[in-house]
């Protein structure tokens, strides 16, 4: 039998997992609720429950190299969990590698869930071909993940590539992280929602558009998707947003072409379900922030791998490091 | 005899070349003017120069792996120089690798500069014993380096590490890149001494230290030594200024610290001078800017490698990629 590895996402209501091969064929895809309201303790036993479903699908393990696991926050490199998953309260200090051991002798390895991510689309999706990428997931908040020399860049703890908190504005929006300005707080799905009802209500004194009046009569209905039906619809007051929206990425995006002249640059994330009108805008933006030298030799993309990223990517880092 | 490589630094006013062994231990150090002013030709022949002097000094050269050459700006895997050295103009388009094989039979590599001295850091200063790491160079401009798992990250074409050039202030002060709010603007030596002038006269409006007296009476007498000097004796304007210049440093390194999360941060160049004047009050402003997880796990230190880093970073190159 074909060797194949174990890839698990941790997310912050579900954890999902495979067992995959080298070329990013993937079975037994299991989900459980992540039941992270229980604690640190459930978590981890959820995380075994999901490896030992796979396992038991599969009906063997011996042809399985290891486990590898996209977590929120910081992993270390011995599967220590550092912090930083502010949704799985009491889930900092978990030891992730050495239940796994026990459990099921196998070996583990783990990164943060957008490094995961990263790693998939370059492997399997849109960043197939390239050796440096950077990935962006705008879902909830904003994820980062770096490819250098073809493989994922996690730092010597695990912490590298929090793009999400890149500030864009050093006197700007109050972030959950601590700091001020941070981008996820003007281009994450909260970030869109709350700056979209800013921007409404201030509008709405003398200007009144279908979208306006629709965040005006029910601002708690508000999403992320609702603003971009409205932006697809050609709203002018939408089109405001995601105008803000679109140029405060670009800032983000223009110090990380800066930082690592990377050769693709993916965004990802439940935001780009509205695709290319997300990118077409970002990339008028970005030659404002950028050396342009760099920004001609990168490519700003949509990512393919869909919500099965995380699994796909988890597992592939096991091939990386384990084969 | 030991396998030695000769590291070119291309300055904007000098050229220097050694004969390196791989441990640093280096010789025959020349030095001739740069000639930028005469343009690229003049300045490849120079360089050219160089490298025929080290060669004849040493009376040998069966026993040279290569040739390294750390350049301002941006040179590609192929010795194509892309652009980004304002201070050698005409030189954007020169081909450097073609005319080193061709007239001595020698290998040639290159990257920025700074890029240069991270990995002279890394391997014979401030930089020993740590996989990641970060440098940045505060002199005229700022320039940046990165060492990713014990090798310099120069990107697919050669432009990564332009941390000079991050913004901390998207509406901040023009920088001669065309973008705005650049922290070189800011920490530089050109920067400190702007900063510190519009300081002054401002300040000179209410209260007149020694400092704001010296500025006041010759501005354009003022040089990044001077403010220190003030500094060092504790003027109270002059340590605003410090302070300005050390907040400023700080909002960049927490970006590269959300960014790269480094084992270590080496602060050198002219300014350093200063050495831990500077690095202390930068690291009272650093957890305002980033992930203390992050923060924790990284040292800031001085660079070591003085004057010599550039062409011994460049020679060091040479044993990375040609043994």
């Amino acid at each position: 039998m074909d060797r194949c590895a174990i890839g698990i996402d941790l997310g912050g209501t579900k954890i999902s997992g495979v067992i995959m091969e080298k070329d990013g064929a993937s079975r037994h895809l299991t989900r459980i609720p992540t039941g992270a309201d229980k604690g640190g303790g459930t978590v981890l036993e959820n995380i075994l429950r999901v490896i030992d479903e796979v396992i038991r699908k599969e009906g063997a393990k011996e042809h399985i190299l290891g486990v590898g696991i996209g977590t929120p926050g910081f992993v270390d490199k011995d599967g220590l969990v550092l912090g930083g998953a502010e949704n799985l309260p009491g889930f900092k200090g978990t030891r992730l590698f050495e239940p796994i051991r026990e459990r099921f002798g196998l070996r583990a390895t783990a990164a943060n869930d957008v490094t995961a991510t990263a790693l998939a689309e370059l492997r399997f999706g849109a960043g197939r071909g390239v050796r440096n990428m950077v990935c962006l997931a705008l879902g909830t908040g904003i994820g980062g993940g770096v490819v250098i020399d073809n493989r994922v860049y996690k730092g010597t703890h695990g912490m590298a590539g929090e793009l999400g908190h890149i500030s864009i504005d050093f006197n700007g929006l109050q972030c959950t992280c601590g700091r001020r300005g941070c981008v996820e707080q003007y281009a994450s799905g909260t970030g869109i929602v709350r700056n979209a009802k800013l921007i409404c209500f201030e509008a709405s004194e003398y200007e009144n558009t279908p979208f306006v009046e629709a965040v005006v009569r029910n601002p708690d209905a508000l999403t992320g998707k609702i603003v971009y039906d409205y932006v697809e619809a050609g709203d002018r007051i939408a089109l405001n947003v995601h105008k803000f929206v679109c140029d405060s990425l670009a800032k983000a995006i223009g110090i990380i072409l800066n930082s690592f002249a990377p050769d693709r640059i993916v965004l990802g994330g439940a935001i780009m379900k509205s695709g290319r009108t997300i990118t077409d805008t970002v990339e008028e933006f970005i030659p404002k922030y950028c050396w342009p030298e760099i920004w001609e030799r990168c490519d700003l993309v949509v990512a393919q791998c869909g919500e099965n990223a995380g699994v796909l990517g988890a597992g592939a880092m096991v091939f990386d490091e384990m084969e």
